[in-house]
């Protein structure tokens, strides 16, 4: 390392790296940008700041962001406490950032000898509707005593018909969704999680999706995925109070009372081969979602919000088979986002779907459905190569409550 | 693939998928959503439209947008025609593209029985102040007898201290910068040009960019880099018309004719070791730069904007290194993205710097200065793993010119 002690002149015991250490360094250096540097006020414009408490996590009934930074991690330590103890700092900083605050306590910086608190590429953001979501691998229960607290619902997937999943870009004891309108702002969340992890986590894998693929804001224009067509148009919404309660949120009665108010997320990392998609004609590309490709409308329909009516379609078409009805009724909340990240070695775009779903209860959500999607025309198109589950606990209620705690509480 | 007739009835028969056959369709289906889908229409907010045309490609002294896909290709054609043609195709595509126009002239799509002109996934997004910046690599002019017209300008850059390529992220016969306030939008853009390409260009790698690290525009806020430090203060900014007739354009007098009104690009993926980074006090990431982390201002300086005096610095501090007064005067326009591509496998996030810098020529801008920068005290934090120069040929001029055409319209 670089010598830390220094002969010349340091800017920092003059001005201060931000917090208390501000007001008199404002004050000599003419007060110069007090209020961006602080890390203590919002990053400006607290209307676009989420709100971090609640009876469930923020990022899944509510509104989806435009960009998406994930992150499955391993866990490191054999310690409950100490993973306990983190999952307390993560919900502290996480309560900071997505209220568009840095992380650290009052002041933005520690003193010179010392790490930042932050790691900064944030600071002057706003906050960008940052919602973080934690969630739990079914093999974080083979630790620390948790047992017999694993969720009947929190299954390993099955295989499905053209799995080819990469290990590497599969599982996790636990994960971090990070969305927000702003990637930096998604990222950096997750980095400083990721650093205040250091020696009890270790990221796994992780996952940046630029384009948000669903929408569960109805009235918002539906986005397009990297087919060119539109995608969430028979989304739940964040308002269908009914639905949600039917199929996002786990209820008391369905299993361990610790995940009342809590949902299971699947997560699927789906190649698209887009170059031979590109070279697929029109009609065909319609057929295979069994919607039209400007407005999108179901097949024999006018307009995107009418109706499908299913026996129009192919009986091979991705919507035909995805419908509540071919599945005896299952539905999910889709959250994905397009990703690309780089080429493949051929000279084709590593690009595709991060598809995420939340359900009361993968068993009943995404299993039937994939399941039906074998026979799906689309998978001409696609592969699945990465995947995971977790269980994702109820909202944190107030400014003492933390993520895990009505697991981590309960007798073992 | 599928069958690409359909017994059921198709959508696309009565609606059209925009363009000409939109006013029917728009007429039967009670005059949905026409604007937003003819792909002849602006996408929306006209004014976020960057002009394509002008003495000067834009993407270089334009103001910067927040996020990148880069995409170098190889090409595949021994064809000098068909390469030209491509060239004029791209250009069309390019023109349409960055005003906010879908690809394909007039009607969005085509026949049924045809792949549509355009991917779609960009539809009803912003121009998104997208621009698109063609460039040349060495190895092009080892094809279709360009030997004569290689500007001595457009050397291989010699291997640094510390360098670590690899070579499927570097070099490229001919590169397109993208760059877009909506990712989508600039993802979009590459991906259709690459699909035009087929059959005579093919990706040899690309890099999307999520958080812009420079800026061209003094006034806005300067930009923080993942290591959490303002980035650019000192960078030349798009309005300077003398430093930028001085430092980036080629001039007549330079060097061939042809690239009069051009530029050279150095392209370097840098790997930054955040996870280090986070654990390096304060004090000494700011020796390492040389400027505070709060405000930016240099050492011994109260402001971002105050000149450095580069002696108060450590003599291994980055910005001393790589200031003009060290480097006989070098300067470059600096236009670099941050980066993160998932994890390398080690737990480690795989981010950095896709750096990006224009000058006159590379011999008096980027090698003087990244030769200086081997004592840089930053080395310890970074890595170069990628590397590409390309000579990027002057604007456009109007509607018949296209990129390109001075190079190729030349006797060789
Ligand atoms: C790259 C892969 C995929 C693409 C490109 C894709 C695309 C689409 C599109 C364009 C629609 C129609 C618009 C809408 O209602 O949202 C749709 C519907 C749907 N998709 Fe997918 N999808 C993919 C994978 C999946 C997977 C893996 C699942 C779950 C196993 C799934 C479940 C659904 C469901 C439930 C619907 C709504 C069906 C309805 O209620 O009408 N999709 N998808
Ligand atoms: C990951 C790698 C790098 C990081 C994090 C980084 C960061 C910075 C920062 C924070 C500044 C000070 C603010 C400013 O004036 O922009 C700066 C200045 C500068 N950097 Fe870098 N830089 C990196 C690599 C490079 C490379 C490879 C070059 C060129 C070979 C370069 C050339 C410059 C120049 C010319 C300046 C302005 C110096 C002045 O005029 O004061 N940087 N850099």
């Amino acid at each position: 390392m670089t010598e830390s002690t220094s002969q010349a002149p340091s800017r920092r015991s003059l001005l201060g790296w931000g917090g208390a250490g501000l007001a008199l360094g404002a004050a000599a250096a003419g007060g110069a940008a007090a209020v961006a540097r602080t890390g203590d006020e919002p990053r400006s414009d607290a209307g676009a700041a989420v709100e971090f408490h609640g009876p469930h996590q923020a990022g899944i009934a509510t509104p989806v962001q435009d960009r998406l930074h994930f992150a499955a991690f391993d866990v490191t330590t054999e310690d409950r406490a100490a993973f306990v103890e983190l999952l307390k700092e993560w919900t502290v900083a996480a309560r900071r950032m997505t209220a568009g605050r840095a992380v650290g306590d009052g002041a933005y910086g520690g003193p010179a000898e010392a790490p930042p608190d932050d790691t900064g590429e944030a600071l002057g953001l706003k906050p960008s509707r940052l919602t973080l979501t934690v969630g739990f691998g079914p093999s974080l229960f083979g630790r620390f005593g948790l047992a017999g607290q694993r969720p009947d619902a929190l299954v390993e997937l099955p295989k499905f018909a053209g799995d080819n999943l990469d290990r590497d870009r599969s599982g996790g004891d636990l994960c971090v969704q990070a969305c927000a309108d702003d990637p930096q702002v998604a990222v950096h969340a997750i980095r400083n999680l990721a650093r205040i992890g250091f020696g009890r986590v270790v990221v796994r894998w992780s996952q940046l999706g630029f384009g948000k693929t669903s929408s569960t804001t109805p009235d918002a224009q539906t986005p397009r995925n990297l087919f060119g067509f539109k995608d969430g148009t028979r989304n739940i919404s964040g308002t269908e109070k009914d639905r949600l309660e039917k199929f996002v949120w786990a209820g008391e009665k369905d299993g361990p009372a610790w995940m009342a108010g809590g949902s299971y997320l699947v997560a699927r990392r789906i190649r698209m081969h887009i170059e031979t998609w590109d070279r697929t004609s029109l009609q065909e590309q319609e057929d295979i979602f069994g919607r039209d490709k400007g407005e999108g409308a179901p097949v024999g329909k006018a307009k995107e919000r009418d109706e499908p009516f299913l026996k129009a379609m192919k009986p091979d078409a991705h919507v035909r088979l995805a419908h509540p009805d071919t599945n005896a009724g299952a539905t999910i909340l889709r959250r994905g986002y397009s990703f690309t990240d780089g080429t493949d070695g051929l000279g084709r775009l590593d690009a595709g779907l991060f598809f995420l779903a939340f359900q009361r209860d993968p068993r009943t959500g995404f299993i039937p459905i994939q399941r039906s999607l074998a026979r799906d025309s689309l998978n001409e198109y696609i592969q699945h190569v990465g995947s995971a589950v977790f269980a994702v606990p109820p909202g944190v209620r107030d400014q003492d409550d933390w993520w895990g705690r009505t697991l981590f509480s309960e007798e073992a």
